[in-house]
């Protein structure tokens, strides 16, 4: 067991050295993020937007999900199917129908039995996780410890865990925190294909992570799911079909018109500004506390996103 | 830092050990759960629950939300104010004031200007902890590791940590978990009296440890907070008057009639299924899951709450 706990102590001690980089900033946290320079943010391309619209809710307003798509190597047959999935107007029509408090809130065909489009591929276990090689080109950041994995880092803006304290590093693999999309799925062995999806509403559920595909995250508007009514079925499931939320559309911002595109830009989590930003999660400094905790854990330390200025 | 971590690792040599206490089972937590000794089963006393009646919504439903207080030595002057205020009716005709995403929800006076009862008392920044030797009486169980503090443990249902791999153990404090209700206030050194309380509806926001006052959590109707509409102020404040959500009374349940008082029991945090319970969630074994995690942390070990069968 103490062992085992080594890679634990370790992880510390390189998040401590990543947090290090950044000289002590008198700054809160988001002081720091609001003067980040221009070079920090990175402009997330449309072709990795999935745009979720619900249909107008009893005061009429509108009710828009941004999510943004994991990058490559994470995920990659379920984000094919997903591309294809959206190109296909395949959700169009469908809708919410489980909201589980503190836990989830997923969506898709209540029919089951709605096909799917042609060249939709049956993913294997073996791509919850990918090999920790693929990332190591310098674009992996330290995270902090952990009690769920040995190491945990910052891969272009997204929490990533790994085994990377190993001899010999395996694998690396995304972590359920609050907003993070996944794929629903049935019993093991069975993946998912990526029209039943779900969104993290509560405390990080991360007996998940490596058990279920993570292909996104919720960047804009995940109040208008969070704030749902929570259904009375066992698993949140909605006990009657009209309490079901009608999902409009979804698409790839690729396929909407410019006008209608959002556009948005996350904190490099390379970047001067990003190591400031943790250690200042860490060690919040303002009038209000008086014990700073002197760790975010990974859940808490969520990647900045902006519309772009 | 190496140092710093050490507790980490007894912390969850600790935690081996307590789980290891129970024979492994190959059930689930909730099927352990449903087939627990009566015994296993403490009841709350009608004088720890706080019972708030929120004004009925567009569907009419009623909205009730009930609240476990904290046993002592826990919050002793903020409980005391807290008892004070929900004898003298205080909070009646008050309001939901503020519902942050991810974050919580916060209730109270929204003019600021509601003469507070007599006897309120101011409570020190020291009562945030209690003295660790208040709790070895063998009322503590321990929890699982933790990066936020040395140890873990469960106190007669409630999550805790400490400093008690101290050479001198000093000081035990309530984690901040999903439900988990607190006590709101300006900047330091003002402590908050009670009167202004919030609810925790997203990832365990930890770094308000020893930073808040909490005073106890939601054990039923968490739902009818959580899904509330969000705020658009700053920090999830309602924009407009007619936005807050009227409570139309907070009662302890002793005060309310014999037929209308919440009955509720929670599961023994030193019972044998206790133990079974927790090294369940860390390892779960149905045919979902493909890697058991082999831990839950603190937030992710709820009590299990029942009504009184």
């Amino acid at each position: 067991m103490i062992t085992l706990l080594l890679p634990l102590l370790l992880a510390q001690a390189a998040a401590a050295q990543a947090a290090g980089r950044a000289e002590p900033d008198p700054r809160s946290s988001s002081e720091i993020v609001a003067t980040a320079p221009a070079g920090d943010w990175s402009t997330i391309a449309a072709e990795d937007l999935l745009v979720m619209d619900l249909a107008p809710n009893a005061g009429a307003s509108r009710r828009r999900i941004v999510i943004q798509l994991m990058p490559p190597p994470f995920a990659r047959p379920w984000l094919a199917n997903i591309r294809t999935l959206a190109t296909a107007h395949w959700w169009d029509g469908t809708s919410i129908n489980r909201v589980q408090d503190n836990y989830v809130v997923q969506w898709g065909d209540a029919s089951e039995k709605k096909p799917l489009p042609p060249r939709i591929a049956a993913a294997p276990e073996s791509a919850y996780t990918v090999a920790y090689a693929e990332l190591t080109n310098g674009a992996l950041t330290p995270g902090p410890a952990d009690v769920y994995a040995s190491l945990t880092h910052f891969f272009r803006g997204w929490p990533i865990a790994s085994d990377a304290l190993n001899p010999t590093p395996r694998a690396a693999w995304p972590v359920h925190c609050y907003g993070m999309v996944g794929v629903g799925r049935d019993v093991s062995p069975n993946t998912g294909s990526g029209a039943e999806l779900y969104v993290v509403i509560g405390h990080a559920p991360r007996h998940l992570d490596r058990n279920i595909a993570l292909v996104g995250r919720v960047i804009d508007g995940v109040e208008h799911l969070s704030s749902l009514p929570r259904g009375t079925l066992a698993l949140g499931f909605y006990e009657r079909a009209e309490q079901r939320v009608p999902i409009t559309q979804i698409r790839l911002a690729s396929e909407l018109p410019t006008s209608d595109r959002p556009q948005f830009q996350y904190l490099s989590t390379g970047s001067e500004t990003w190591a400031r930003y943790a250690a200042a999660r860490a060690n919040r400094k303002d009038a209000f506390f008086i014990r700073p905790a002197g760790i975010a854990d990974i859940c808490n330390l969520p990647v900045p996103i902006r519309r772009i200025p």
